[in-house]
C-alpha cells in the first residue's frame, strides 16, 4: 500500500542515530556529564559571529519581499558569482557561476548529482569506508553501489582494487576527503593515480566516469596538510560542498554543486543537475542562507578546538595501546577495535559509558569511529574510561 | 553520458519561467512601470513583521550550536507539537506530532509524499488545471500522471470523470484548493462527493487511494469562503503545507507533511515518508525556520491587498467583456482567452505589454492565468492595456 523500499528506509534507524538516541536516554538516567557520547558528527564549535551578524543585517536591511522571495531555481546569480570568485581565487582555477547550483545541503548535492549522472543499473564506486547514506542515495534510482575498500595500512584509495572494480557500467565514483569516518586526507599521489586510472577507464568505456567529490570537511585540516583542488587533476569532476561543518551550520542545509567547466559535456551535466533539482523538489535553496554566503565564504568556526581535541584524544588513546589512524582532517578518529567484532567492542565500550560507532556500516569492519566534535572537557573526562576499556582487554590475555 | 530524462527537464524552461525572463528583459528596454508582468506567483506582500522579529530574536537569544545544529530528521519535536496543536485547535481535529514531517517547502512535501506512496507504473490522478510541476514530480520515479479535467462551468472537480479515470493502479490523487491557477476553492459538496467515490474505489481496488492535499493557499481566501479540513471527510489524507504563500516566504522553503492519524496504515505511510525524505536527501528542514514556526503559525501577510487586487482586476476585466472564473482563493485570476488558441492570445497580449500565462501547460487549454500578487498600482496601470486588448478583438468581428 506504500512504497515498501521507502518504508524500509524509514522504519530502521541508522546505527549512528540508534546510538545517539541511546545516549540521550542514558544521560537522563545517570547525568549528562557521565555519558561520553562520541556518536554523532554534529559540530560542537559554534558558528563564527559573522554568521549571525550577517543574517541579522540581512533581516534588518534587505527588503523583505526580495529577501524572502524566490531566487532563480539554481540560486541567486550574485551569490553564484561570489562562490565562483572565491573558489577561482583560492585554487587558481577556472570556475563558471553558471555551472554552480545552490543546494539545501550536502545530502541534496549528492542526490541531485547522482540523479543527474545515473540511471537504474548504472554502477557507482564508493570508496570504503564511506558515510553509509551514500549507499541509500545511489540505490534510490536503481543504480548499483560498488564499495571498494581502501588500503587499510594507509587509508588511501586502493588504486588496483578500484581499477578491478570498474566495468562498462561504471558511471561515477564518490570520494570524500577529508574523510568521514577515517579523518584521512587523499594525498596528491593518490589523486594523480586515481585521475590516471579514471581517464584510462573512461576511454575504455567510451564515456566519462565522473568524479563526485563530497567536500564538507575541506577546510577542516590540521598541521600543514593540504587538500588539493580535484578539478586540477581530473576534469570530469563535480564538487559537492556544504557549509555545515566549516561554519557549524548543519541544521541550516546550505551548499552547492560545482560542475568543473572543463568536464566533458559540462553544459549537459549542468542541465541534468538542474533537471534533477527540479524533479526531486529542490529548486531554490533557502534564500536567507544563500544571501549570507558572500560574507562568510572561506571563513570557519574556530577549528583550533577540533585540533586540540584530536591531539589530546589520539595521543592518549595511542598511549593506552589503541591503534589510531592518523587524523589529518575532519573531526573523526578511526581506531582499531580491540577485538575482531567491532560491534561487540562497542557494546563493551557502552559498559564504560563510551558511545562509539562500529565501522561495519561504513563498509570497513573492525574499527570504531569516534567523533571528536565535542567539548574538550568531555574528552578529558572520558580518558579514564578509554583506559579502563583497554585494560579490560589486557587482563583477558 | 548523463541522465537524459533529467537533462531534458533542466534544458527547457517552464512557460512561466520563460515569460518571467522575457519580462525582465522587456523592463530593461522600456522601463519597469511600462511592463505589466502577471506571470509569476511570487508573493508581492511582505512577510509580517513578526517573521523577522522572531528570526532576529532566535539569532540573538538561542545558543548558536543548538540553533544551527541538526534537528531530528523529521524535524524538531517541539515544533511538530506546535504545528499539531495549531491544526488540532483550528480544525477541531486529531493530529499526532509524530505523524508530521517538516520539509524544505511544498515541492519537497510533494516529491516525498509521492515517493512514499508510489512505485513505477502506479497511477496518480491530477485534477486539471494543475500546477505543471505536479506531472514532473509524479513521473520522476516512473509513476503515471492521469490528468482529469474539472467541470469548466464551475471549476469544481468533475466527479464522474474522476470515477472513470480510476483503475486498479490508481494509488493517489493530488488536490490543490484553493487552486493554482484557477483561484477556485473546492466546495463542501465537492469534497463529500470526492471522498465517497474515493472510498468506494479504494474498496474495489482492495487498497486505499490516498488523497494528497497541496494546501499552500489555504489561508488565502476571500469573503466568507471556507476551506474545509479534508481529513474530516476522507481519512486517507496527507496534507502538504508550505508557509511560502501565507507568510510570503517562498524563498525560505519551509513546510510540512501531515499524515492523518486515521489514515489506513498511518504508521506505515509515515515510515515511508521518513524513508523517502532520507533517500531523496531531505532530512532535517532548515533549522532556523523550523524554530520560527511556533511564533508565526496561523499568521499571514496582509492579504487584504490581494483581496483589493482581485476585486479591482476581476471587476474591470468583466466590464471589458472578459469571462472571469470566480476567484475565491489564492492570488490567481483564470480568464477565458479571447480566441481559441490561448498561446496566440498571450502573444497578442505581449504587444500590449501584458504578460499572461497560457493555461495549456496546466492541462486545461483556452484560458490565461493572471497572478495578481503584484502591487495594486501595477493593476491600475495595466487596466487600459487589458481594455485595449479586448477592444482589438471586438474590432475584428
Amino acid at each position: 500500500m506504500v512504497n515498501e523500499k521507502m518504508r524500509g528506509l524509514g522504519a530502521c534507524r541508522s546505527v549512528i542515530r540508534e546510538l545517539f538516541e541511546y545516549g540521550k536516554k542514558r544521560k537522563t538516567e545517570i547525568g549528562d556529564e557521565n555519558v561520553f557520547d562520541f556518536s554523532i558528527g554534529n559540530p560542537s564549535v559554534p558558528s563564527p559571529a559573522i554568521v549571525n551578524e550577517t543574517l541579522t543585517c540581512l533581516l534588518q536591511k534587505k527588503d523583505a519581499v526580495s529577501l524572502h522571495g524566490y531566487t532563480s531555481a539554481q540560486g541567486d546569480a550574485g551569490v553564484r558569482r561570489a562562490i565562483a570568485d572565491y573558489v577561482a581565487s583560492t585554487h587558481n582555477a577556472t570556475v563558471n557561476p553558471d555551472l554552480i547550483y545552490l543546494t539545501v545541503g550536502a545530502a541534496a548535492s549528492l542526490t541531485i548529482s547522482l540523479s543527474a549522472l545515473t540511471v537504474a543499473g548504472d554502477e557507482v564506486i564508493l570508496l570504503a569506508p564511506f558515510f553509509p547514506e551514500y549507499r541509500v542515495f545511489v540505490e534510490r534510482n536503481g543504480a548499483v553501489a560498488v564499495p571498494v575498500l581502501c588500503d587499510t595500512k594507509t587509508f588511501q584509495p586502493d588504486l588496483d582494487a578500484i581499477r578491478a572494480a570498474i566495468t562498462p557500467k561504471t558511471r561515477a565514483i564518490i570520494v570524500n576527503s577529508p574523510n568521514n569516518p577515517t579523518g584521512a586526507v587523499m594525498t596528491k599521489e593518490s589523486i594523480e593515480g586515481l585521475a590516471a586510472l579514471l581517464s584510462e577507464a573512461s576511454k575504455e568505456n567510451g564515456q566519462p566516469i565522473y568524479l563526485i567529490a563530497d567536500e564538507p570537511y575541506c577546510e577542516l585540516v590540521y598541521g600543514d596538510i593540504e587538500v588539493p583542488y580535484l578539478p586540477h587533476f581530473y576534469a570530469n569532476t563535480l564538487i559537492c560542498y556544504s557549509f555545515s561543518k566549516s561554519l557549524s551550520l548543519p541544521g541550516e542545509r546550505i551548499g552547492y554543486i560545482l560542475v568543473n567547466p572543463d568536464a566533458e559535456d559540462a553544459t549537459a551535466v549542468y542541465q541534468a543537475v538542474c533537471g534533477a533539482g527540479r524533479a526531486l523538489g529542490f529548486v531554490c535553496a533557502p534564500a536567507l542562507f544563500q544571501y549570507m554566503i558572500p560574507a562568510v565564504i572561506g571563513k570557519t568556526a574556530d577549528i583550533s578546538i577540533y585540533d586540540t581535541n584530536r591531539r589530546l584524544l589520539s595521543e592518549a588513546l595511542t598511549s593506552y595501546g589503541y591503534e589510531v589512524v592518523n587524523p589529518d582532517g575532519a573531526f573523526y578518529l578511526f581506531v582499531k577495535a580491540l577485538e575482531g567484532d567491532a560491534t561487540a567492542f562497542c557494546e563493551r565500550a557502552k559498559e564504560h559509558e563510551l558511545l562509539l560507532v562500529a565501522s561495519d556500516s561504513f563498509g570497513c569492519p573492525g574499527y570504531v569511529r569516534i567523533s571528536y566534535c565535542v567539548t574538550t572537557e568531555q574528552i578529558q573526562r572520558s580518558l579514564p574510561a578509554f583506559k579502563a576499556l583497554a585494560e579490560s582487554y589486557k587482563t583477558e590475555k
